[in-house]
């Protein structure tokens, strides 16, 4: 089943369960930075695979050592439970 | 020894030699489509390892099946060979 679109107030407590992370509206985003650019690359890696076994997938720009991740359920029309569930797991992996 | 900015001649030359990218003043982009989420993945990681070898890092955005590349050597201030032999190289790879 498809995870709902969160209120406000759901988004506002979601947000204190992880760090560094930004909201911007339908989506959450943050950037990582890494020691060298492979590094980042390999992470993209693990990240790819957890998004493919959740089924829910970020937005990625690599600019170098730094990697955005902009994280929506574009099917929902806006931040859902996979969002945060995605955002605490690209945390963990990095 | 780090290549020097091309002309707009040299430029449209080596234009020619590519196919799907596109000229935005200072950088050449093209969007990358793949079947599946985690082939896009997949070429990343060999592009990232030709990157490394060649020392020019493209700029990669990841929007699920489509990766779109844009290519500029910012130490330069423009676009030099580097970028047109780096977009070769990922379009072999594609």
């Amino acid at each position: 089943m498809r995870p709902s679109k969160l209120g406000d107030a759901e988004i506002e407590y979601s947000m204190t369960a992880i760090k560094g992370w930004t909201r911007a509206g339908n989506s959450i985003t943050k950037t990582f930075a890494f020691a060298k650019f492979l590094d980042g690359i390999a992470w993209i890696g693990k990240v790819a695979a957890a998004a493919e076994r959740m089924d829910h997938h970020p937005d990625l720009d690599i600019r170098y050592t730094k990697v955005t991740a902009t994280l929506s359920t574009h099917s929902a029309g806006g931040l859902t439970r996979s969002d945060f569930d995605l955002a605490k797991e690209m945390d963990a992996l990095a």
